[in-house]
């Protein structure tokens, strides 16, 4: 495995030596070397990742491999949006570059995603893979299945390519895709045949998908007619609860199915809030992996598929056949969870030009886990937590907080929020009396206080984000909490990035202990943090004389984080949910009458959280289904859906008496 | 003119009585006469929804119309988004709606826009019309093209119909969608051909656009094979600048081209940021326009297409063929905007169950603008107008909004912030001198005390509408600030709904000027407001001595909207603006030097505001294009973009030197 650990140093060192070993190494891989370049665009920015492509096909040329492939869109970066429709010099651009690139490629033939000029009617452009061979650009791929859901929007500024396969480089921005009955043709690349698809291309096979598949047509059958030695698929898949046993089960399905190798080049970094996590991955026409990239890493990896020569490197501890059920135990997906959330952020910060984050530390589980998550992300001399205790706020909390950031070595300090929430007191109370002279409609019992502190603190931390440089305010609601709406406007739902947005409460609990065992520094997280039921610490509960417990105001989390589980994966409704035993009950017997009411308030709290959905910053998708809103639309206007069932006879009744 | 009379007052009464007259008024229209039902639904509210279109037809059959038609989607709303994806039975329900309501259609035919779920493989619905007969549901038409740009999305949960035209009832729930040559068909009712499509599907004539259509395939075309006698489409099309010319010019062109009457009915009323417009129309065969709806209301107009009889409402000022040109007259633009602004406030509200708007009022035009609106959607006494003034407050921009106030007839107090800003900057001061001691980066000069004034007058707003029932704060960014990020995050730019998001300052000077001329109390705005040069008044220019003037800290208005302008409608770059006379250079000739320094600050202060359109609340969109989320989705990490041309021989050196 000698060149893999070459390969290794080269990635770190960049050493001009290192080639030379590198070349040695490589000669039992030789003929039918391929390169996979496994890289981190940056959305946009034409000359950084045309340098990264410019030296890994230098880097690949100067060692002698065949093919060097790199992802979706590797020139432009993945998902561009409608930037490209609003500006369309970037586009003129990244053809400028791709052009210029191309020369460069004397030896060794390069597969570079690019954005096309469509010139024919249709959507604007195409999304594009371009074979560059001797000095030219001597094929074009065009993707074909187009996914529009979730956090794909492909639909809405590219034109699908009725034609798959590759066409000739002469037909660059000006490919006249109009229906044919030509068969697909694969790209001849060194002797061999390249059946080039670009990722959802791939994700349509009607056996997999137990006719659930999306699109009618189907690249892979029709490029199999050209008798392929290999297909490709440039892609940029984000990471998601379960998608390696899906990517896993269907490439190894399909490399069976067509009896032909598969080789899967994945985009590797995060873009807001999508988090793509590499793992390109290569398999025999057996359908048995012979190799694996790394996970949320840039990675150039070199394999001989006929050889069957590669490397397999680890993945997350992943059920193979996990069904689709639902667990507290997060046990599985807690490692994947951490490096999806920790790259989300070290790209957002890194891309966008910032360093540092401040945020509030409480003492509570959200802002506690978030600091961890910051610590490990940016280094932990680059974040600030500040504990702003108000009256509210217990010993414990306090201690929890200074404990915290002592044992993360992040910078801390406190500052007080009481006079400013008693300032603004002072002047709201004759304010309320002078519009409650006007509007007869003040409420009795209010939350108007609980939000001033939330907000006084949140004012807090942007003051120190625009005091300092590069720094940015922290939001630490959590998933639960932002279904249930359990979280302030101006307060802590706000700042310019919201780590731990996807991630159920019950889950951080799990990943909380998680990251006790499993950091380099074990048990960061006070006990006691783990140990004691989250409260906002903003109210009193009348009943307890004590700070209101969340689970109080909303209900056990064991159940609110069932149902948001089972809305999201089953797309279950209320009577489904009725009609199942949750994992709480099995513990806690409860009521029929119980269970529907905290399914009404599930429904109730969720339709007047859907304003807050709408304003959270941009946080980083994690599960398998979100709320975030790159990949999840409800308008807010839907407020009145009735999520229930009406009876045939009952509307029937109410048809006839409109 | 009688029967349209006694329609307008049906309209208001509902009163029983004028059945029998408008039966009589109605004779003159017999046989033929056909009902358009422009209503307004809420999204996802079948109940409501399906209480307007029972109610429609049982007037249709009391009077004895043939054939009423309602709008896209009419039964679910326009347009549902992802919701229908995340719970389904929302579908199940309005199923069940659907065949209830068909029961009723004993005498009349109806046309009732639905959402059909999709048995076979694609995306799981159809948007669907189902023609109602004789108690049943007898036809079926399904959507084929699919809108996804700018506010549209459907392919994200729509599987386009492969076979345009009209399908037995009885393919409900189990349509297969397969290739087939079968020719489209048009829907016999009453004797005649009903050639029905669902908006897209007439959106796509290759002369028209000329081969700037969008797709493939045309539904007209294939539906005209069918020979029929009229042409329905149900609509939901929002209002934009220049739409009513597009809208116009296209129907008129596609009755004379197919020599088919044209009937549009769409959707009336707003969603979120959406504001649909109504004005359903009737063309003849020969292009003439026969009736036309109101704009911005919900209506029931009759119409008898052979014997040319209908009544056409009057539209807006609008310049049937103004070109593409900008022009800081914006005349003929202002009523529309208006009434868009002022449907989509009253639809938010009325539609969220919100009564009341509490909105900061500085006497700048921003919130001066607003509060006018704003009491013209929710009526005077439910708007409260709150003066904060802080130290840098002018004593004319406090009268003026004193003044406002009284003219406008709204709520009205005064409360100051310096005591809530001064205990802030107290806590602050040692908390940065802390924080400066660890991080080594605070800024010289920075916005923090200005910001603090901004935050702490929406944490006074958001105190109010959390103390009082129904009550929501009012953001007043207008559009030229928010591309150049110049709003305070958690303070003017926050709130529960933006009115003039998408308006420019230029237009808002207009829009005040024709709302003093235009509305009932004429001048209600102070002379001042619109001759003073608008000020943040939130810092001092070191300059001046006086309060920073936005034009200061930006560039000339005039010259700012017109760069967004040529941005949004001719996707104009860099040096295309560089290369135009701007309508400002013709009073004020700059030099080359001083206009690229304005287009680079644009291009630079737009990509650091990316963010903060990300979290701009629900507003109304307005112009052609905007960068309003629900229309316009461009990634925060997208702000390394070069926006300006290098050279090839730059890049070529570059690609040479990596």
């Amino acid at each position: 495995m000698e060149l893999y650990d070459l390969l290794e140093e080269y990635e770190k060192t960049h050493e001009k030596v290192l080639e030379e070993k590198i070349k040695n190494a490589l000669l039992p891989y030789k003929d039918g070397a391929i390169g996979i370049a496994q890289i981190n665009p940056v959305i946009g920015d034409l000359k950084y990742n045309a340098k990264k492509i410019v030296e890994y096909i230098n880097f690949a040329q100067n060692i002698g491999l065949e093919t060097v492939i790199f992802p979706e869109l590797a020139l432009m970066g993945y998902p561009i949006e409608d930037v490209i429709d609003r500006h369309p010099i970037i586009v003129e651009e990244n053809i400028k570059w791709l052009k210029e690139i191309a020369k460069i490629t004397t030896k060794t033939t390069a597969l570079v995603g690019f954005v096309e000029p469509n010139s024919k009617s249709g959507k604007e452009y195409f999304n594009s893979v371009a074979v560059l061979e001797c000095g030219k650009i001597k094929e074009i791929v065009r993707k074909s299945l187009l996914p529009t859901y979730c956090e794909f929007n492909d639909c809405r500024y590219i034109e699908p390519s009725h034609i798959a396969g590759s066409h000739s480089g002469d037909t660059l921005c000006c490919f006249d895709n109009s229906v044919s009955k030509d068969s697909a043709k694969a790209s001849l690349i060194n002797g061999k045949k390249y059946a080039i698809t670009i990722c959802e291309d791939c994700w349509n096979d009607r056996e997999f998908f137990k006719n659930n598949n999306l699109y009618r047509s189907n690249p892979l059958d029709e490029l199999k007619k050209d008798n392929p030695d290999v297909f490709i698929n440039c892609s940029a898949s984000p990471s998601r609860n379960k998608k390696e046993q899906l990517k896993r089960n269907m490439f190894s399905f399909l490399a069976k199915k067509y009896e032909t190798p598969f080789v899967y080049v994945n985009q590797v970094g995060a873009v807001d809030n999508i988090s793509f996590d590499g793992a390109s991955r290569v398999y025999d026409k057996n359908g048995e992996l012979i190799a694996r990239l790394k996970a949320f890493e840039e990675q150039f990896l070199i394999v001989n598929i006929d050889k069957k020569l590669g490397k397999i490197y680890e993945m997350f501890n992943d059920e193979p056949n996990s069904s689709k059920t639902f667990s507290l135990n997060y046990e599985d997906d807690l490692e994947r969870t951490y490096r999806t959330i920790i790259q989300g952020i070290r790209d957002y910060f890194g891309k966008n030009g910032f360093k540092r984050a401040v945020l509030g530390l409480s003492g509570g589980l959200d802002s506690t886990v978030s600091a961890v998550l910051l610590a490990d992300a940016l280094s932990s001399k680059n974040v600030y937590g500040i504990s702003m205790p108000s009256t509210l706020t217990s010993q414990t909390s306090k201690s929890d907080a200074k404990q915290l950031a002592d044992n993360l070595g992040i910078n801390y300090t406190e500052i007080p929020v009481k006079n400013v929430v008693s300032s603004v007191d002072n002047e709201l109370q004759p304010l309320f009396k002078e519009i409650e002279n006007n509007w007869n409609c003040r409420y009795k019992q209010s939350f108007t206080m609980d939000n001033i502190q939330a907000r006084a603190r949140a004012v807090f931390l942007w003051s120190v984000s625009n005091e300092f440089e590069a720094c940015i305010p922290i939001a630490t609601s959590d998933k639960s909490e932002l279904y249930m709406g359990y979280a302030t406007i101006n307060g802590d739902m706000s700042g310019g990035f919201a780590p731990i947005a996807d991630v159920t409460k019950t889950k951080l609990f799990a990943l909380a202990r998680w990251l006790n065992k499993n950091r380099k520094v074990k048990n960061a997280i006070p006990e006691s943090v783990i140990l004691k039921r989250p409260s906002a610490e903003l109210a009193i509960n009348p009943k307890t004389g004590k700070a209101l417990l969340a689970e109080e105001a909303l209900m056990p989390y064991e159940f609110l984080d069932e149902i948001i589980w089972r809305v999201e994966n089953k797309k279950e409704n209320y009577y489904d949910m009725l009609d199942s035993k949750f994992i709480y009950e099995k513990e806690h017997p409860i009521s029929k009458e119980q269970k529907s009411e905290w399914l009404d308030k599930f429904y109730s709290r969720m339709s007047k959280a859907l304003y807050k959905w709408s304003i959270v910053p941009p946080s980083v998708i994690v599960d398998s289904y979100s709320i975030n809103k790159n990949e999840y639309r409800q308008p807010i206007t839907t407020s009145r859906i009735n999520y229930k069932r009406s009876k045939e006879s009952e509307i029937e009744g109410l048809v006839k008496s409109f």
